[in-house]
């Protein structure tokens, strides 16, 4: 990615570490960054970068503050939890214009608050650029990411469990599945990657899924329809936690397409534990 | 099917009441029948037909009693929760002969062993045919099968949670799907059916699937794979309990190829709890 002439990337930070990861490298990469930190979300450190903190009443300042900033990229990166409460909020001009199509896209569920968001920043004149794309660490190139290399037989459960999440992700129900000794033995839906793997845990526990020693892949995929300067699957800390309780053999992920949110850790983790991250690629990065 | 003129139908009974289900439709139709009972797995009250009880290690046995009784078609019906433990079996010569077949039969996993059990009878001479092909009431015919109209938003929760289900069949991964106000919610691998259903009742309870009032549809297909002479998805009284408990409006289940157990207690308990089960055509029945 071009630098752009001394114009600072916009990083709209909602929670956890990445959006500290996206600035720094941002400025490594020779860039102005300004971190407007969402009220409630935002890790407390955006402070020790160019910031303002904003909140969901706050959008005609929003505007303001990308204009006077000179912007041209922006980035929306880190978990949102809380939905704003419209009755609460204290709305400024620009949230009052927009409110009727804000609440119709909250109406509609998380994807069309995405897309609808991303809209709303290109009226205003402005690109919306992955996380990945400033910050290429964020995801994977094919192979090994960490820990030993697959076995032969991990490696058809890797195929399967990639199979079994990509052809979930065409029904819009889910990112994750979990591949063991030849067998799809668990798929995500609702319960997100963190509840399927206490699942799989669970059913080894009580002899329905059995094995000697570690066996079974985690296999996370972006759905095909998934717009991934937004909205990309996720592995971290957490999972390689969450996968070695249920006693996999390892984890494959879409090279390109997933992000590996605090990677040191999760490596470290990843080793410790005597698994393997393994990225595979073979679908087009959208 | 034709009346086989005084040939006995042999029914090999695993678990549950269905296989003294299909025993009855038989005789109703005017047709005799021996009722072959696995040891440790049929219902006791199999001894009110013409029956005798057969184990693992009596397969020679087994081939002399069809051929004894003038034998054409087997139906195999009904569940078989334990494997057999070849070191303890006393086995006949016929069961010595089979032996290797067996074990590597066993050791292929669950499809293996039902194609393979069907080969050896047609190896033998006999035909094996679908259960509900002698009682085809066993499954339902496209409409509602108990309970009230699906409402508009519900038939589009079938539609989806069957595209679910048979999107996941393909995967060979699981035959059900829950959907949920235009969302696939849960998809079923090796949990089964009772515990993704479980699932999503804690899902409600948690909060982290939100509704008013009943809401969803559990849908339950055949894969394509599957040879439903012997290996049919099959609903039954547990699951509209569990459907009730998670608070779903109704079941969806392919018309011609999903089994209904019990059907008058499963009938009671869809109009109890207020659910409705609506059977859907569209693919060829196998």
């Amino acid at each position: 990615m071009a630098t752009s002439s001394g114009r600072p990337l916009a990083i709209i930070a909602g929670g956890g570490s990445v959006p500290l990861h996206v600035a720094a490298a941002a400025l490594g990469s020779g860039r102005k960054v300004l971190v407007l930190g969402i009220e409630g979300e935002a890790d407390a450190r955006i402070v020790d970068y160019p910031h303002e903190w904003i909140n969901w009443g706050q959008i005609g300042r929003l505007e303001k503050l990308l204009a006077a900033h000179g912007t041209r990229d922006i980035v929306l990166i880190g978990g949102v939890k809380s939905r704003p409460d419209f009755k609460r909020l204290r709305p400024d001009l620009g949230t009052v214009r927009l409110l009727p199509r804000l609440i119709s896209m909250m109406a509609s569920g998380d994807n069309t608050v995405l897309t609808g968001t991303i809209r709303i920043f290109e009226e205003w004149g402005y690109s919306v650029v992955g996380a990945h794309e400033v910050s290429p660490d964020l995801v994977a190139a094919p192979g090994i990411v960490a820990g030993p290399t697959p076995r032969s037989g991990d490696l058809d459960d890797v195929r399967l469990a990639i199979a079994a999440a990509r052809g979930i992700g065409v029904l819009d129900a889910g990112q994750a599945a979990v591949a063991m000794n030849g067998r799809v033995v668990a798929l995500e839906a609702s319960e997100g990657t963190d509840g399927m793997l206490e699942r799989v845990a669970a059913l080894r526990a009580h002899g329905r899924l059995k094995s000697r020693g570690p066996a079974g892949v985690l296999a996370k995929c972006a759905k095909p329809q998934q717009d991934l300067r937004v909205d990309m699957p996720t592995i971290g800390p957490e999972t390689v936690t969450g996968a070695a309780k249920a006693g996999l053999a390892g984890i494959a992920i879409e090279s390109g397409r997933v992000m590996i949110a605090d990677r040191t850790e999760t490596e470290r983790r990843t080793k410790e534990a005597g698994l393997f991250v393994f990225a595979v690629g073979g679908q087009a990065a959208a």
